[in-house]
């Protein structure tokens, strides 16, 4: 099977220009068929407090309304994603933009009422790939936001890790795959003898026990448990940090 | 040749939701090959003036600041695009949005400054043939907003009526093209003894008499004028109103 690489971008390198640009280089450049995978972050929070709406988080995560869904969708599907796509189309990198409901690309449920009511959120329930495998085969790289829909008529807001994770997944029926979580550091961090350290890697066990001490935090988690559950569905290699071009970080073994 | 229909919806239709879904479900019951376009209207000036911006028209047109295009690209490429793609997946219709930088579709270059200095705003260069082929012949709706880029990174607002006019003409290579300009009304209109009556159809000769005399209004000037290009360039058939299962409206003749 011909090799494939998932990539995953979010955090701060969203909100910086020259970091996005960095960033997108280096996904430009990257040989062999590619997928990328971005998330929204702060600048759909911006535009909500600029309409004098407000932004409701539980446990790290959006609570979506009505109304947020449309800005998110807006932020994300639009201006994020076209943004993007028009950069790459620059520097020779042939991207194409989707949502979950374009070409029914991922299909996802809303998530259960209980015991916490996060709105219009969904959870992914199928991958399309042989739309993918069709963009692919025909030099396309598909971008994905992190919004999806439930065949119905209706948009869910979702997490990007869980997109890039479950794409991951699912297209290992099709091709060898590896992952990477790209972000501002250089990997997963933990304090030792008061320092910040990265790890070079990080095996299940160790997730754990460092989970439980507190050592990795709150927002590592969803990323964490999300590439812990690619391997599981068959991807070859996950790395999260910041130097996607040699494919360094912090490497996820099962 | 197999047909192609090319279909622009926009004016009041993008506004309101039944006339949309009324729109949608004549759409998604289209036989044979087909593409939307759609424009954005009111609903981008609706959030530039909720976010305390101010809307710039001049000549019925809009005056696109770097601002303004962030807006645009999140309503026109984000909120409608995607809202639409998902009621059409809902009824059977497998559609995919795109705007001008997705996959490249559609090159535009940047308005000349003068005599008037639109801003952001882009002329169509070409249109991406062979991408559009292959999405028709795996069974992909395109559809189209009104956002379009230069290939060097930067995304112009583009007028959705000559994106119609446009992607019809060039892909008259390719089918037999007809093309429907869809919007709240049942036609062209004009004041005849005191009453509102619509053209069964309109020849070019008869659009520069009414267009002289003033009975065919600034609005339709742009649309028609996009019409008539689109005859020109060899589509077969070209029908302005709101019937568009059964093709009927005002009938552009050469």
């Amino acid at each position: 099977m011909s090799q494939l690489t998932v990539v995953k971008v979010g955090g701060k390198v969203i909100d910086d220009e020259a970091l996005l640009l960095n960033f997108l280089t280096q996904f430009a450049q990257l040989s062999g068929n590619k997928i990328l995978v971005h998330g929204g972050g702060t600048k759909a929070n911006q535009v909500l407090k600029q309409m004098g709406l407000k932004v409701t988080m539980l446990n790290g995560r959006r609570v979506t309304s009505k109304r947020d869904l449309e800005i998110v969708t807006a932020v994300y599907a639009g201006l994020i994603n076209k943004s993007i796509i028009a950069k790459l189309q620059s520097i020779n990198c042939n991207a194409l933009g989707l949502c979950g409901a374009d070409a029914n690309s991922i299909v996802s449920t809303i998530r259960a009422k209980t015991p916490i009511d996060y709105g219009l959120v969904g959870d992914i329930a199928t991958v399309n790939n042989p739309l993918i495998t069709l963009l692919i085969a025909n030099k396309i790289v598909p971008v994905f936001n992190a919004i999806t829909h439930d065949k119905n008529g209706q948009l869910l807001n979702t997490n990007a890790d869980s997109i890039a994770s479950f794409i991951a997944g699912s297209l290992t029926t099709n091709f060898d795959i590896r992952l990477y979580y790209y972000f501002e550091l250089a990997g997963v961090f933990h304090i030792d003898n008061n320092e910040s350290k990265t790890f070079e890697s990080l095996t299940a066990s160790q997730y754990q026990k460092y989970k439980q001490s507190g050592d990795i935090k709150q927002g590592m988690v969803p990323k964490l448990d999300n590439a812990f559950l690619a391997l599981k569905n068959g991807v070859k290699q996950v790395c999260i940090g910041n130097q996607l071009s040699d494919f360094k970080g912090t490497n996820i073994l099962q």
